[in-house]
């Protein structure tokens, strides 16, 4: 079956679609971080982004393409992370109904963020089954069209309009390394810098617990992720066949980090950059602070993913 | 004795003079906020600031405003918080020497970063006497230049200069709402606010644990802080002379909160604005959460001082 692969006129139409609604993220610099790596960091701070993460970029991308008619049915989705929030408030500011298919296992904090964007959720059993057949009845039940969390050409288009900002305003750049998880971010990414930065060199970065997107690209064959074990809960999904194609095609090299090397990124980042970031976010930071003698003397783009993160836990 | 005031002129000579060592630190919105308090607020981000704290800029228009024979000799202060680090970092730019007195009763962590900005620390005992007996023979022994924290014309000008920028940067502002300690601050404010922003009021905030200021404003006489008892450790100090002239003359009003209204305000802006704030900035915003009646429908700008905070403290 053909898949459909974004390119980067539908990368620049979906900035369009979502400028009205999404932050213009800032660029953020440190002199610590750039001492510590030898290289010029420039952050793209997603975390600052409305619902705390990129995720809104896509989720509105995909919301905000939807003609009236289906739109009005609503959008449904299966996720209890960042995707679940941003497309319950993509679909409530466009007025329309969403529902999340979500495990009662699910941590209270985060039905509380999807209920308080105004969506439906609708509890199921804490398995891919269960998940996977609730969601079809509730499309069945309602006619809501499905928002998957990566795996859907809008929403790959929408998590590019980051990297676009960073092209735009940082100036050149000889790397951008992203987190791969699904891998919506890294392809969206990969798209708009084969583009619009066509000197700049992609890589992603992953938990080791975690790291079935590096074993994918290393053997060219989609491995999928059995047992994550990380603190980074962003990061547990499979590379889908699109996203891989594109990362494929696209990504020079995907490295993992230690979830201890995690926790002494986040600490610097909340320490000396004064920003809330999620485990998730870091992992490209942890990577180059890892490999100094790799990176010293570029100038290299860094996305931080998201910052919604549990204030109580103890990281520190 | 007469009392120097600084007049917008020295304001916006500390603003050219400390512009090529300091951060234009950004403005940032939040939805959530707004609806919450009913107003539409700005918030100028002095914990995104070089050594995370406004501080940095007061200690930087001190340091620079100094001729080359005096700098030579070093500058000196005894403080164990943001202005030591301040201070420190301004010496080390010059590339002067910075002598820190500090009790020996201040946490490790506040010792290890000011050392790391290079300033020689000189242990005293736990003491104002010995504090400022440590403080005049160091002056005595090294003839460096004392440099108070803000009862000092210069660092006042300089701590100006964050609202100089809000001022320049947010457009018109009904009011503006900084934290009150010694008044460096909160007096270079309203000095910038009287000559560029006429119609914006001023206001400050301070905890119920330490409200010298406000009983000073409210009785017209200068009351010392007394035992202050509260979570936000930059505020424990009292006006000057200096500080409450400029207040009374220029502030419309100084609103107490408690150390629950405080938390409440951090853990907002944690999770909601995704920024690291230490307790003692976020008076204004706790003041505002809590007065909702009186700020509906303004446009306030919310000075963030500092994001200065230890971790492992079990605030949330």
């Amino acid at each position: 079956m053909a898949i459909t692969i974004p390119g980067i006129d539908d990368l620049l139409a979906a900035h369009d679609r979502i400028r009205p609604f999404v932050h213009r993220t800032p660029l953020v610099t440190c002199e610590t971080l750039d001492r510590m790596t030898g290289a010029e960091l420039v952050f793209k701070c997603e975390n600052l982004q409305k619902v705390g993460a990129f995720k809104y970029r896509g989720a509105t991308s995909a919301v905000q393409s939807l003609d009236d008619a289906t739109a009005a049915r609503g959008v449904a989705t299966h996720s209890s992370g960042n995707h679940a929030q941003a497309l319950s408030l993509a679909a409530r500011t466009r007025g329309i109904p969403a529902y999340v298919v979500m495990p009662t296992s699910a941590p209270a904090v985060k039905r509380d963020a999807v209920a308080g964007y105004g969506a439906e959720i609708i509890p199921c059993e804490p398995t891919l089954q269960a998940r996977e057949e609730t969601l079809a009845r509730v499309v069945a039940d309602t006619g809501a069209h499905f928002v998957h969390p990566y795996d859907d050409p809008r929403v790959i288009a929408g998590q590019g309009t980051a990297a676009l900002e960073l092209f735009e305003d940082a100036g050149p750049l000889d790397a951008v390394i992203t987190p791969v998880g699904g891998g919506g971010l890294l392809s969206g990414t990969a798209i708009a810098a084969v583009h619009r930065a066509p000197g700049c060199r992609v890589y992603a970065a992953e938990p080791e617990g975690a790291d079935d997107a590096a074993r994918s690209l290393a053997g060219g064959v989609l491995v999928p992720s059995v047992d994550p074990d990380t603190i980074c809960d962003g990061l547990l999904t499979s590379l889908s066949e699109r996203t891989f194609a594109i990362i494929r095609a696209h990504v020079t090299g995907i490295v993992t980090v230690s979830d201890d090397a995690v926790v002494q990124a986040l600490r610097l980042v909340y320490e000396r950059m004064k920003l809330v970031v999620e485990p998730s976010a870091v992992v490209g930071l942890a990577a180059l602070l890892t490999r100094r003698e790799a990176v010293a003397g570029r100038r290299i783009g860094v996305v931080f993913s998201g910052g919604n993160v549990d204030l109580s836990r103890p990281w520190f």
